[in-house]
């Protein structure tokens, strides 16, 4: 069978049967003083299928988790949804048992103007952490949503636009890949440019000891025919390769949440075991749409200037490779020497010694390339410095993005993480605006 | 028995029977183009005892250790020392076997010129990473260091300056305690003010999983009479309350190391057992020499412009405690917070939610108070905002010194952790200048 991948234009519309739209409803700008731009400041989104179809999700594995995140972890145990609302300016995080009324509310005001079943719409917030949702400006965006669901390629952009906090502009990627039963198409929308280090799972348990992680929101449609324990398994395997495989500053947020839906108006036969060859097409298809979304979302980091992608090798264990990589990925001392152009060996070294990673400093090479490239220019080898002159290194540190390699000379273990530098520009967009309560945020 | 504790002027000569030296040798300028100046550039220090003495120590658990280190680990199972040796400007980390060779040769040039063995010469770096000590300039140093040991408050305090790396001022600190048999003495000096998260141990290996961790340095001395096994228990007590309970920027050095000398001039009769009532008032007093110290260092932080005590309890563990503690210290978006003045809970919240300590949400408080008072003001009870006003959460945030309290409500746990803001200023030191490879340190 043969397979065409084709990256194509749009996002959450680009799957048959999905709407989406965009709206303004004053929950960003309420309060901070700041006049409202109904054109840049949407703060309502809202994706739907045309009928009830297989959903699934992983959530943040923080402990403390925002009342739209216990919604979720709840319904998504039925694996059926038709849509998707999510409010931006206010994260409806800390705000106890009304926190969770106002998540019930916004599912049941959606289902009443779509007139469907309220437990088959998902709810996500984004924002400051601590406040009430002002319910009246919520529910005059749900109506506003409603009416405003289209299928076009700006509605899903207006979707795009209105789940952004601190972005600097909307993230969407779709692909289509041909198959020999026709086209299926996965597209998806995302946000998060600080707070950003998730590590999410299905059940918002951890894998394992629970890392250092950032608020990141994605939400993706499919046509395809799909089980929903397929579906999951898919998204699994999608998040851990891209999204939980990013961070800007190692802040894990409440309210982390990715979110997809399968309709299979692409007709396939239903995919129902990893060993279909379909499933396998499906996954790399999700998986590219995931990993070229998290990849946007380092790009637009809180004042990054870098976008740098680590690749770890020869570790005792992937996990092993893992916390090496993200020791280094969350080392301020490495962060700022790359916000330098500063080839830092030194820190880079030190960072992976105080890794929980197993280490031996006579075995680990460490290179730089050009971003995909096989060209590499090795600073250590061996854990000593190479003859390559300091010039040559700040060439390599001096590229907008670049590859770092570290080869740990130890085991098979491997792991790739996207993050960027940590500028003057980070520090000052997140001491916030006294002068302005209300526009200090989560 | 009545003890009386009292703090002294002076630092490592305070105790009797102990000299001190701090000169010029040309390796903290080395090779940066920057003019030397002699007066305030001193690069190596000597601290002397009259005869062999007890010695203990505690070492980086970095597995990227440097050669002085490694070479200290071995030779403190001996427990004997007279004199540590210390250069600033270069740490000898990732050096390989020369940098064995140089750290052996500093040991052995000390002997030489003071006559002693070089068994009991301990040797500390501290400075750029990679590159190979500049071995004529050392033992210049040496060389004049040996000639200029002096008992005197002015040589002291010249060994306190000539162990500074990004410090801006010398720490030292000493107490005497006054006892039915007469006056101990403890002092001590320390360097550190940015790669600062040490966790040491005094075999070098983590006691537990690997945690987040910059270089610091102290020497201490005492003419208190204890037998070497006493000396490490008390030191080690005294650094897990201390120096590793204070984190600048969450960076663990290759190279940190606390070394203590007991001489016994004091004249007691030497303590053997944590059971002697010395025993206790010893520990008392070493541990306040190394909190102030450890507490200059935080002050010190690079950049810093606000000084925090975290004070964790309530939780499930003592280690639960830490790990709380330590997740909100070195969260970027709490310590930008604070570099803002801004009182943000949310954040707190949301690090404690992804620290491995145990929370529940409905259950934390956090309240701050003036240094060490008593009078809390709450933002959070039960993890709900209280009534308070932001205006009012806000001053105590202005303050250069404040204590955050975080009660779990979950146990019995506490920790205390020292901890400062993170500025532009952070930043802007530590990416370095280009124009002076040299001076891009470690």
């Amino acid at each position: 069978m043969a397979f065409l991948f084709q990256s194509i234009s749009g996002s959450v519309t680009a799957p048959l049967g999905f709407r989406a739209s965009g709206v303004y409803c004053d929950v960003k700008r309420l309060g901070t003083g700041k006049g409202s731009n109904k054109t840049v400041d949407l703060d309502m989104a809202l994706i739907a299928a045309d009928e009830p179809c297989a959903i699934a999700g992983l959530f943040t594995t923080n402990q403390v988790c925002a009342a739209p995140v216990k919604r979720c972890l709840e319904q998504i145990k039925d694996g059926k949804g038709q849509a998707i609302v999510v409010n931006s300016g206010n994260a409806n995080a800390c705000t106890g048992d009304r926190g969770k009324n106002d998540a019930a509310t916004m599912a049941s005001e959606t289902a009443k103007h779509m007139k469907i079943n309220p437990d088959h719409v998902y709810v996500a917030s984004t924002g400051r952490i601590g406040l009430p949702l002002p319910m009246p400006n919520i529910k005059r965006g749900i109506r506003a949503s409603v009416a405003a669901l289209g299928t076009g390629e700006k509605e899903a952009r207006a979707a795009a636009e209105a789940i952004m906090t601190s972005d600097t502009h909307p993230k969407e990627f779709a692909v289509e890949i041909s198959t020999p039963t026709g086209p299926i198409r996965i597209g998806g929308i995302a946000k998060g440019a600080g707070m950003i280090d998730p590590l999410m799972t299905p059940d918002g348990k951890p894998p394992g000891p629970r890392e250092l992680h950032a608020t990141m929101l994605s939400f993706l449609t499919t046509d395809v025919s799909i089980s929903q324990s397929m579906l999951q398994q898919a998204l699994t395997v999608a998040v851990n390769g891209s999204f939980n495989s990013v961070t800007v500053d190692g802040d894990m947020s409440t309210n982390d949440t990715v979110l997809i839906m399968a309709n299979g108006r692409a007709g396939n036969a239903e995919i129902k075991s990893t060993r279909s060859a379909l499933f396998k097409v499906f996954q790399e298809g999700l998986s590219q749409v995931c990993v070229e979304l998290a990849k946007m979302m380092v790009r637009d980091g809180e004042g990054a200037s870098k976008f740098v992608t680590l690749r770890v090798s020869g570790a005792k264990t992937d996990a092993d490779a893992r916390a090496a990589g993200r020791a280094v990925a969350n080392s301020l001392l490495v962060k700022t020497s790359w916000c330098g152009g500063d080839p830092n060996w030194g820190r880079i070294l030190d960072a992976l010694g105080y890794s929980s990673a197993r280490i031996v400093e006579e075995s680990v090479d460490v290179a730089y390339s050009a971003p995909g490239s096989e060209k590499r220019v090795y600073s250590l080898r061996g854990g000593r410095p190479t003859r390559v002159t300091f010039k040559r290194l700040c060439a390599e540190v001096a590229r907008d993005e670049f590859d770092l390699h570290i080869h740990l000379n130890l085991g098979k273990g491997q792991a790739v993480i996207h993050t960027c530098d940590l500028t003057e520009e980070y520090v000052d967009f997140n001491k916030g605006d006294l002068s302005n309560p209300a526009a200090l945020g989560g």
